[in-house]
């Protein structure tokens, strides 16, 4: 065991506190990363407030983890010394059901195992610690490949951020000649319009307001819409062959799903905790969809951060350092942050 | 016009009438076809109880409609005097839509032109009348043929309760491999089995019993489960990957969804007039859609005819007499029909 420097919440709604924990000694196909950023994603929070049901504490958050390699284990041949890796959302997973034999690790029918508050069934059901700390130790099949030509920094939020808008708009084929609409402008938000608009679509925001409007044009959006409008929905009935929900809030599904054109796709990545009433007449009329998503396989990982580099698309963010958390974590609650902020560990 | 013999009901909730309605003089694509059978759809009722808002009486119901050609206008080049015939939904469409010419007509960014209690916007925006009738004039392109194999009376019901199942079954791809389940054993289900097992899937039917268990797998189910039992959606969660919903009642959906595994698809064919709660979480974590379907176009209703001769299926019927509609639609509301009632038009 090793230990090294991390901020934990000591229990819900606690503020954070510098202290220590403990990293597993080195497996022959672990990883040893020294850990350079952590981006801060609205899932920390929900876990560490337990608005998702009971946490395990003392609880490090963090799931967009960016770093180098600073050890690895006799068997690793996937990663060597000095390598930039990242670690999003998980660490491992049963690698035996026909979902993880798919590539599709998150959907693992034991369930993948949380890179934190997670307990971990191939390692004696120990709770994992996230990224919020300067070490962590990954299985390297669970480490991904951060290609030269983005910034650490940038990169980090692509692990959660990024993925859980690169697979939807990838498996729902955003591409040329694809009207996609992005609901929201956040940190899922604006990854969402960058990558669809990389990905040749033709790419609307539909945000509360447009108060963000200099900005989505700039990350690559063709068109911008206030929600709050109703002229909005009258004005985009019909138009969409796909429609990526990044809002947690408990939209009218009804008014969204008549975006969407014959055969069109609204995918939910956020979800509100209770049920949203969706009149099944939205759907039936132009043989409309309504479906989820959650984050990406580690295959479509490393194919979203190749496909970033190549595209030169870092997430948009604010550093700050490990005695700010707290603030930031109030300031995500509130939406203002442009875009996501990210720990720099250098600063612990 | 030509005056034709017809069962009319003159305001919502009354009784049939024997009647008579005018039929138009038949332009050069026009077909007059000599109306064998009338099958009862749910529709009907709903239509002509005014439970999908305000309606036209007197009302002439029935858009399954099988039977011969009696006479063609000058241009008709489809269907010649004797053919076999069917009409279902939809007698127009605006034929220059991107659904239309993408032939979903049903989709019809104009709307199409419902087989009754619809204005028709070529025909200076009179009101159609349905199949319960000696005869209709309908334009050629709305005609099917029905081939060979099929009795008139079982071919009937294919032109509404058959497509609207074959169409999402062919949609989301069920077939050899597939696992498929149909959820409600009336008049859409029992034909949803017979399509989905004749495609080569592995069908098991959701009835609220097991009554009609010895029906489903005469009609070719492979499984069938009583969903008033709870211990059927922990045996069957994560089964299926697509599930076809008949049920217009007010189903737990997070219940039905529960049971798809990754990237299923369950489709609504019938909708409650209420909005359905849907939790977001019964789609995200294994990539699941809720979608809906309505009926299917002139070119996929003429491929499920054919589909429907070539594996020796029709619907399940009871024969009625024109005197006999008003019995036959309280027992279609009590779902005491097996499976589908066809009104004989020559007892009228």
């Amino acid at each position: 065991m090793r230990t090294v420097t991390a901020y934990a919440t000591p229990a819900a709604k606690a503020p954070f506190e510098k202290t220590t924990i403990e990293r597993r000694d080195l497996g022959p196909k672990d990883v040893l990363i020294k850990i350079a950023f952590a981006g801060i994603c609205h899932s920390d929070i929900h876990t560490a407030r337990n608005e998702w049901g009971e946490s395990h504490f003392p609880l490090v958050p963090g799931h967009e983890i960016a770093g180098t390699v600073e050890e690895v284990g006799g068997e690793v041949s996937k990663h060597a010394v000095g390598d930039r890796v990242g670690v999003g959302c998980m660490v491992d997973s049963c690698r035996e059901c026909e979902n993880c034999k798919a590539g599709e690790e998150q959907y693992c029918l034991k369930g993948n195992v949380g890179t934190y508050n997670a307990q971990d069934y191939h390692k004696d059901n120990a709770w994992t610690d996230g990224g919020y700390s300067t070490h962590i130790v990954v299985d390297e099949d669970f480490v991904l490949r951060i290609p030269e030509g983005i910034a650490l920094e940038e990169a980090a939020p692509l692990l959660c951020a990024g993925i859980t808008l690169y697979s939807p708009l990838n498996h729902w084929n955003a591409g040329p000649g694809k009207k996609v609409a992005v609901v929201g402008m956040g940190g899922l938000g604006h990854m969402g319009v960058k990558i669809a608009h990389a990905m040749g679509a033709e790419v609307t925001v539909l945000s509360q307001s447009l108060s963000k409007e200099d900005d989505g044009k700039a990350f690559g959006a063709d068109h911008y819409y206030a929600t709050k409008d109703d002229a909005t929905f009258e004005k985009l009935a019909g138009s969409f062959d796909l429609i990526v929900n990044t809002v947690s809030a408990h939209l009218p599904m009804g008014k969204y799903l008549s975006l969407l054109k014959l055969d069109g796709t609204l995918v939910n990545v956020g979800a509100p905790s209770e049920p949203l009433e969706v009149p099944a007449f939205a759907l039936i009329p132009m043989r409309r969809s309504w479906a989820g998503s959650m984050i990406g396989g580690i295959r479509e990982t490393q194919e979203m951060l190749d496909f970033c580099a190549e595209h030169k698309i870092g997430a948009t963010v604010e550093k700050i350092s490990g005695d700010q958390i707290d603030e930031a974590w109030d300031r995500v609650v509130d939406s203002d942050v442009r875009y996501r902020f990210v720990i720099d560990t250098a600063t612990f």
